[in-house]
């Protein structure tokens, strides 16, 4: 049961000597490994930042061992100045009377 | 029908010399302003962040002049340092085929 | 139909190595782009930074999803750091007694 | 004729004890300066920042001295952060081939 | 059974309002509120940062709301501006291979 | 007639890569520009910064666009950094009473 | 005969609860004390930075602890923030051959 | 016997440029430095800051000289920015009644 | 016998309500506090930084802890903003070779 | 006899490129000229900052324009990013009433 929210800001820079071949290749398995996160329900949310090459984005995991995991993981993480920010159950918000789930719907 | 999202910091700083009774007051409103635009949809997430008197809140309005009418109606406003990131369709979001609509689910 | 205002601010950092032919090549697609975009309205001003490689913007568009397809696909994007300043119409301006259109005369 | 244009950004920030009254008083008479210098030409452009009690301005006045006089006789000036930026004709402008008229339309 | 450790900086602005005997008290019960915490075990380290009112500490809990309901509820919170930092396992740590334990002896 | 002033700070930074004969070239232009200005009167003051690869200058020019124009032609303009500050009259000048004219003696 | 030139930034703050009477008299006790210094050669420039409460001085005095007496002596001072760059003669200056002499003209 | 504490984060930048063999033989030589001060006691904490190549450490060695010559011997120190945040006993610390001494246990 | 070597700067910043006569009592025993301790050895050099209420000195004690207890004894130490650095001796003083000994003559 | 002090910071980068033949003999160079001026008493002080390729020094010298012509001349001036404090004689020193000599001994 996974119960611990991050959210995370990851700005990308590629280095400007990475090949074409080589910068598309890195991305496509940022992505495929981003979306088997999405899908397991840890990788909760996922925004571009406007005019940026840089997300925000949501994990739901087990807590701070797991969250290094999964980042330090990425394919684009020797390419990214990321930064976390520990989330925690807003007492105001409608649907989390206490509970450690705080998502909506 | 969902159309532009933000990800809002507050960080609240009360005054030193508000009364508990005049804390107590505008604590309430906040909470009720909040939930009613929890409820309409438009402020689609709200979280406390660890250790601070601070939040970041997505919200999910029509436009800029929408966002600003919500954020300095906040009874909590005048004591407020606010932080707007304006964020946008992330291509590698298993739910957003190029659609306007990023939410997992 | 104007919508949603941004301010943008782009800072332009060309790599050292870049040759010259590149370097007026990316600038000429770059000049191409924007005027493309003053002339169907989208980019409503644009102005030097004085002593900076670097320009203030005003961008007219639907929303954010539409501003950074258009800051994304800009030739000098993977060279620019860009900021991104969401506007609301202020209340003081004389010719907009509440309506979404904020632009003088 | 219009002659040198500047970005300003202000950010207000009203004493804590400052009565209702005298913030409203203060305010109204900033709405009149500022609507005074809109309808003469020379405060163009004026836009709030979303989330915050702060502005974004563009102003047309002929060098330093004149802005300097319009800005420190602002009304809420001693309440004010003020950051000037001057800004240049942009070579890419559809508009501005080399004259100081650096506007669309 | 550690679970989820977290670097935690401190830094206190008692009000120069504050009467002496005020700020003794609020010392006093935030003092036995750490103690207790060092006792149950989850306050694992606290250092006091020299030449300045402020500390250092480490703090081993369940998670993130844990975290926040530990802090937010210390006497002195109103007065303290906290930073929280994330730890996890690291692997050249000689007491921790792979294990969610990382502390010496 | 010159009217406006500013102050500059410009901070090189060469690339490692310049070769020895380039970086003198650059330089010698640079003095050389840089004299001529002084001798036509809109280069007012030059200053090193001690211990800084640095200067501080005073511009006396018609205004924004010429001062622009001035500085991106500088032959070092693509390893600066520069910072532009819009001065105006002091008040307390005992040589300005009023006058566009801001310079003792 | 005075020898060394800095650069000096000062930013004032009055304190909101300075009554008008006390705010003028301590403004015009300053302009005094400016002008006299002027007057000897010691303050040798002085601009107001536009839209600010702010001035960039020029001293030209005996060495560091002269400008620390000068400087510490504003009727002003308790209410400013000061920054002091130490300049030196540019080697580019078209009147200056060597010389400890740096003013044009 | 247990003498002066710090707080040191450390992060590692490695060049782009370097080989994969250069790298992980640097990382290997760093883990066994590393572990060698684990295991005398002097490098007595060692986390990992969720997300980033970076960590927090405590060093508990016999003052400034002794920390600068283990700090500047790392095989990783060239790529490394480090900051030193010097620790003092903490008087709510239960288990340190104003004794050197400072850790739980 | 003193062996570890800080460089310490304090910025003081009195309460705008302090009178004069408790401003006058604070100093006069922050002297006395400051001299007791130069006479010792322990602080020994105190330098005013130009044209601000702020000074750098070096402390020679026995570590971190005996300067916080003199740091946190400062009459000041209210009203003060207090950043520590640890020296350590220099490869290249003409007086160090090896030794913890760290000032010339 | 002494005239200007000034705390000096210097912050090594050596170039990732430079060879460990070039890194050693501008390293030797820096040394001897460091040590020429330590003993003609111009550099008064040298210490290293714990964790870093950066020191704190004491110059004492003529003025402005000799700092900079002895920091200017430095072997390792290309690689260095300096800041420049200057020091005035501070009234609580128990060695320095009044004269310009602020050394204790």
């Amino acid at each position: 049961m996974t119960q611990v929210l991050y959210l995370v800001r990851m700005d990308v820079h590629l280095p400007a000597d990475l090949s074409a071949a080589e910068a598309e290749d890195v991305k496509q398995r940022e992505k495929s490994y981003s979306q088997a996160l999405q899908r397991d329900g840890r990788w909760r949310e996922l925004w571009r930042v406007v005019g940026e090459y840089a997300n925000y984005s949501v994990f739901d995991v087990a807590g701070n061992d797991e969250l290094h995991e999964i980042l330090s993981g990425l394919p684009l993480f020797p390419y990214m100045a990321i930064t976390v920010i520990p989330l925690a159950a807003h007492p105001s918000r409608i649907d989390v009377p206490g509970s450690g789930h705080v998502h909506i719907e």
